[in-house]
């Protein structure tokens, strides 16, 4: 059985995307084999084409990590899931093909009233804003969070949990009326234009207590330092990518007199069981909020499979708002 | 009563040290008078002496932060010592004088066959070491541990915890091969010249396990990028000075991406509750292995409370191999 999937055939551009046919993989033990209904284009997606973020070791070269579709098959050991099951899966690649093996570990349920291009649209983005906000953030209740990019998935994830979940004082940064009005419905309690040369001290004003617990960025560089400014004592800045730059100048001193943390992370190359950690999180105390309608995935548009390439075009221009996801039919 | 006691007067060399006169502190509600018998010099001291260290808000100017003596009156509220207690104390400050108030929970019994000297040595060195390993380092039996600069007061008190409390690999650097001898003789696995240009390839190889699991340095600057670079992924390095240096370049994405820990702390601005934590545990985990003879702690030399100067520049030349205690007389 073949199935046909999308790879970057080299580095660059939306035109290095690649269809191929190989053939489809059989679960092995302790997977589930998913027929894929829609895949999300996720930013890391994206560094990959471009060739700054090679997957890792042993892990498929087919682009895409996370997914919704029907189980079809079940391997050895696997006792939750069955034949039939509507789930979405966060998996380390493999999700832009008709046909994904995923660890049991990594699928969850979709949640209630979701359609499959909802559902693709969840795994990477909240196991991500859970894994460096609770995990590597170990973010308290009540505590202040800064989310720099609000409307970025894993931003608009944080945004919710840290409200929803942790009763947090929640800050984000947009670069648009439009991008910050979103922030604001999602929960926030501040927006700020990050384009304002003093972002730093009005998202510490916004704070409501001279300064952050936590900061989750995705842009380090330049702004290192003056995330590492607006942290209040004992507080964490934890990246989650450096797009803004990665050799920087910083202030030993004050990290260490101020108990600060600098740190980050990535989720894919994590083990199974690490994730499978964070899944039973996320079921327990996210996706009840999700069926319930008390936090939400903007979806900003749904390509076919075949227009792979339109939708990184999409991403590199950043100008969506939401999810980009990608329907997949077989 | 008046007392005597030493301030710093003005910022510089030994030379700024003043002996002055002022009124016997009381014991507040929950603290208790210790007549001084012995006083350590610590590096801390130096650096307020230098004025780079200034002591917290509130806290007395009396330089020194830890001691030996013999409770002579209890505050209110004070229920588990008594007038004629032997014991030692972290303080704030204040160490320096013929008598000192402290909150009951930073005061600890004198392990056995411990005099007055041995056991005022050892307050700021041990806090801080558990301090940064177990609390701040999250250490864990087992890994594998880089004290940079084995032979100061915390590096001892750090290799001792790591290998018998925490069965830690344990590699200490230090600058001459007396210095050597000492930190394997304190049960370090291996001792590395920090003078050697790779000294930090050697350190790696030394680990066992292709780095560090925590590196616990006083050094930072020029330092730091190399520290980074051994340090195993989710490694923690936790600063407890800053000697070489505090504006230097890291790369963010080496900490992202392998989910490094840059922090740092110093006890001294602590809460007495925070420190009544650390004592908890230094009085259950390592006061039994001082007073069974396990762990040790080296004196280098002893000065009377008069030659409080001399000791400095002893510090001041950094040749000690231990820690310089002050006795006090009343």
């Amino acid at each position: 059985m073949m199935m046909r999937a999308v790879i970057a055939d080299g580095s660059g551009g939306p035109e290095v995307l690649r269809f191929i046919e190989q053939p489809r993989p059989g679960p092995a033990a302790g997977q589930v084999l998913v027929k894929v209904a829609a895949a999300s284009i996720n930013r890391p997606d994206v560094s990959q084409r471009r060739g700054v973020y090679p997957p890792p070791p042993g892990v498929t070269d087919i682009l895409g990590l996370d997914l919704a579709g029907t189980i079809i098959e079940v391997g050895e050991g696997v006792t939750r899931w069955k034949v039939g099951d509507r789930v979405c899966c966060l998996v380390q690649g493999g999700a832009y093909a008709q046909y994904c093996s995923v660890p049991q570990e990594q699928v969850l349920p979709i949640p209630d009233g979701f359609d499959f291009i909802q559902a693709a649209a969840l795994p990477e983005i909240f196991f991500t804003a859970w894994n460096n906000l609770l995990l590597h953030g170990r973010m308290q209740p009540g505590e202040t969070l800064l989310v720099q990019g609000g409307t970025s998935g894993v931003g608009m994830a944080a945004i919710q949990i840290a409200k929803l979940v942790l009763n947090a004082t929640v800050v984000a940064t947009a670069g648009t009326d439009e991008k910050r009005a979103v922030c604001l419905a999602l929960g926030a309690d501040a927006a700020i234009d990050y384009k304002h040369p003093e972002w730093d001290v009005l998202a510490a004003q916004a704070s409501g207590r001279s300064g952050f617990d936590l900061i989750l960025d995705s842009q380090a560089g330049d702004y290192t330092a003056r995330h590492l400014a607006i942290l209040r004592d004992d507080g964490r800045l934890v990246l989650i990518a450096t797009h803004r730059g990665s050799l920087e100048q910083v202030d030993l001193m004050n990290i260490q007199r101020r108990r600060l943390i600098l740190t980050g992370s990535t989720i894919r190359p994590r083990s199974s069981q690490y994730k499978a950690g964070i899944a039973a999180s996320l079921e327990q105390r996210v996706w009840p909020l999700l069926s319930n309608g008390s936090m939400k995935v903007l979806i900003h548009s749904v390509f076919g499979f075949e227009d792979v390439a339109a939708a990184h075009a999409l991403l590199d221009r950043n100008e969506q708002i939401g999810k980009v996801v990608m329907t997949v039919e077989a």
